[in-house]
């Protein structure tokens, strides 16, 4: 493994992943598991990533770059924020070393939107981006980035503009599993509803004030009418999707060059939003963006 | 207790009152508890029914009138639904007798909108209609029954054209509960922000389509900028009611004759709720409401 360059980690609030790259960008091995943030806190931040290098062979010296909430205030070091509009030439200036380690390790830092009518932050979705467009494209895009805490970003001349998180994955599960909502979809299981889902989308776009009553009626329509949980599942999950989409494409928001960066079912959903709702969209997958975007910020700390 | 004319209950799913009435409608006693239908299912309807009667004295054969959950599918005898467009006064004539007991009880049943496109039941709301209305009520009101399950119903000479339900009371639970906004409203307990409610709800009301944004908000603001945990959950708590009222006010609702049916801590948020957005509303207690609708019932089952 002595040809490995650097390692190249993406850790999150609850998952860890390591890749181990060699000179050339390619990938030598991957390690991934469920010691993210929350976890490591407990364990020990440097014994859970020594751990994982350790089990691919990297040497005592191999340099780590990591980006996620390893950065956060509650993680291993603080790595704090660029301001909006956040040059993402700044993310790979304002990496931090992470003191008392006998290898390099690098953290980048977040973004945070210091305005008090639209207060935001995110960390790790910054790398996406990095990844996705590279720190010097020019044009605007519009990038959307699904998850627990779904990322709108508005990146302007390799600058991100502004962005907004909305909840939508977690308000999906904290309605599936905490609400009247949890019996409707009992059973559901990997089972799929293309149509019930792509009424809710276009339902909750259409009229996203109605998003707590669209949400009722897949209990009320259960009861009068029957349906499968399925169905209830996807109509939930559409809802939430919808109503995410009224507000990211909303009048006013660029919509030219507009990207979609996702990995597996998060991005077949998405995708499927978007088209329901003929609207053009180019997908990226956010693993990959990920990767390319610590391999970009590894090029710019450690080579020239 | 030998003047009382019969006992009135209101059955949720998860709360029990009784009202022992007599000829003159006066209350002569009451009782409150948590043997809703959920855990009436279990200890068994009859049983808690009894165990109240004979608490507050009720002569063996009082008749009992009764609205709610008690009446549903899993209650103890099902009651059935009244469709849209539902008279009040059929909601009189649908009530179901509970076969095999000593003493006359009868079960109010609830209000179906068998309409595919927006399916939506309601049970225990119709008898707050009847009592806060009346039966016989010329021209059109609409009217806002805050909850777990929120109402939105409008009624044109005393019957229920249409309604609907919005899931804001237990949304607001999940959401302050079982996502990472909980650690932001950890201690805020009694305290009050009227300032933060009354901002959310013009930022929901406004901007709808945000709403998973704005609850994001929520936790960015606190770690960029501090704040109070009350002002946290007052955001919360707005932003969820601002969303409902964005809906029940869009434009094509009657806005004529607005009614707050509401009690405690409710009634006064809604009532600021609708201030804040310069909306008229006319004020009617939800307990009140029940009561009268239930003694309505009474006289119509029992009297001539």
């Amino acid at each position: 493994m002595n040809q490995a360059a650097y390692a190249a980690v993406d850790w999150g609030t609850s998952s860890f992943r390591l890749w181990l790259i060699d000179r050339t960008g390619h990938v030598l091995a991957e390690r991934r598991s469920d010691e993210g943030m929350t976890r490591a806190a407990t364990i020990g931040f440097a014994a859970v990533l020594q751990g994982h290098l350790g089990a691919v062979g990297a040497a005592a010296d191999l340099p780590v770059i990591i980006c996620g909430m390893a950065g956060a205030r509650q993680g291993w070091v603080e790595a704090g924020y660029v301001d909006t509009p956040a040059p993402l030439a700044a993310i790979l200036a304002g990496a931090v070393t992470v003191p008392g380690q006998s290898r390099d390790i690098r953290i980048l830092p977040g973004i945070a939107q210091r305005c008090t009518s639209a207060p935001d932050v995110m960390r790790g979705e910054e790398t996406q981006l990095l990844g996705a467009l590279g720190n010097d494209a020019a044009g605007e895009a519009l990038v959307c980035m699904p998850g627990t805490h779904s990322k709108w970003a508005e990146i302007r001349n390799g600058t991100v503009a502004r962005f907004a998180t909305f909840m939508t994955g977690e308000l999906f599960a904290a309605i599936s599993h905490g609400t009247i909502l949890a019996h409707a979809i009992l059973g559901a299981e990997a089972a799929e509803d293309r149509s019930a889902f792509q009424h809710a989308v276009v339902e909750a776009f259409k009229t996203p004030a109605r998003a707590a009553n669209l949400l009722f009626r897949v209990r009320s329509r259960q009861l009068l009418f029957g349906g499968s949980p399925a169905a209830a599942r996807e109509t939930i999950s559409g809802t939430l999707i919808g109503l995410e989409l009224a507000a990211g494409l909303a009048k006013g928001a660029p919509r030219g060059n507009l990207t979609l960066v996702a990995s597996g079912r998060l991005a077949v959903l998405y995708r499927l939003a978007f088209d329901t709702l003929s609207v053009a969209v180019q997908c990226i997958d956010a693993d990959a963006a990920v990767l390319a975007g610590l391999s970009r910020a590894a090029a710019a700390t450690w080579t020239r």
